[in-house]
């Protein structure tokens, strides 16, 4: 089964840990890849992740943000590091050991076209109908909504970003 | 800070939950209370948690669906569950121990009038600035959006239940 959540509203990311932790509530395997996120900070899930055991592994493959608030990185090296983080997508969902795979952030991957559509869609066709995915992001291409089972649209109504406060310890990350 | 997350599309518990996870990452103190969830079965998300510690307690306050899925329990039951609910978040506010509160399903038990929305608003008018408030659920009375900083809207795009496929263990509990 493939889930999507999509959409300019905050929530996305949170959603996914939060399927990952139910998920390994009920003893199922997880698998949390991170494209774009990076191993710079902690986020307060990751923190929690680490300690929950070898049933639930968490995977940041990205180098923070691509070219805004100081990137400095050259876009080859973000290309770099998604495409590493796809081959690892692509390992775990054919050895079938995880019950679910999260693919955060993937579709902001694509559009800023450090990996192929293309690629992704040709891994996603591999899934077996037994295992789960979950793919997040803003601006998921529409082939990607067709190819999945559940899609939610996360619709900003209201952000307090927009009073000028800024992202923080435990709410944001 | 007041969230809320309101929409027919799935993930606002588990987005909710998710954010439960980070802030307690981060060092916080997390109350989880549970309108209209109830004890009789337990979900992944319950399972993690109580293995977390002290800092993170998950209640369940509801007796299950009302009116629906075979519910026979008279609304005066619901009804008393739902204000018990309320009292311990009322309690809990006063009190200033918990960093963050989530009121899960808060926006269901207003809707079917389990609850008034009269004292749910006198409530939210009590949290202090520096703590944070989660209020989940479909159907938000607008009353609810004024009050919140932030608002995500989840909107069900595509959903497999319209296939009839049905709720699973570690997909929807």
């Amino acid at each position: 089964m493939i889930f999507l959540f999509t959409g300019d509203g905050k929530g996305k990311t949170t959603c996914a840990i939060g399927q990952a932790i139910r998920a390994l509530g009920q003893g199922k395997k997880v698998l949390i890849l991170q494209f774009i996120k990076s191993k710079k900070f902690k986020s307060g899930e990751e923190k929690i992740i680490s300690k929950l055991g070898k049933n639930i592994k968490l995977i940041k493959g990205g180098l923070g943000f691509v070219g805004i608030l100081g990137d400095k990185l050259p876009l080859s090296e973000h290309k770099k590091a998604a495409k590493e983080t796809l081959e690892m997508a692509k390992k775990a969902i054919s050895e079938r050991k995880f019950d679910l795979i999260l693919l955060d952030e993937i579709n902001v991957a694509i559009s800023l076209k450090l990996i192929k559509i293309k690629e992704v869609l040709k891994l996603l066709k591999k899934v077996p109908k037994e295992k789960d995915i979950i793919l997040t992001g803003r601006d998921a291409p529409k082939e990607l909504i067709e190819i999945s089972d559940l899609v939610t649209e996360f619709k900003e109504i209201k952000h307090y970003f927009k009073k000028g406060i800024l992202a923080q310890k435990g709410r944001e990350f």
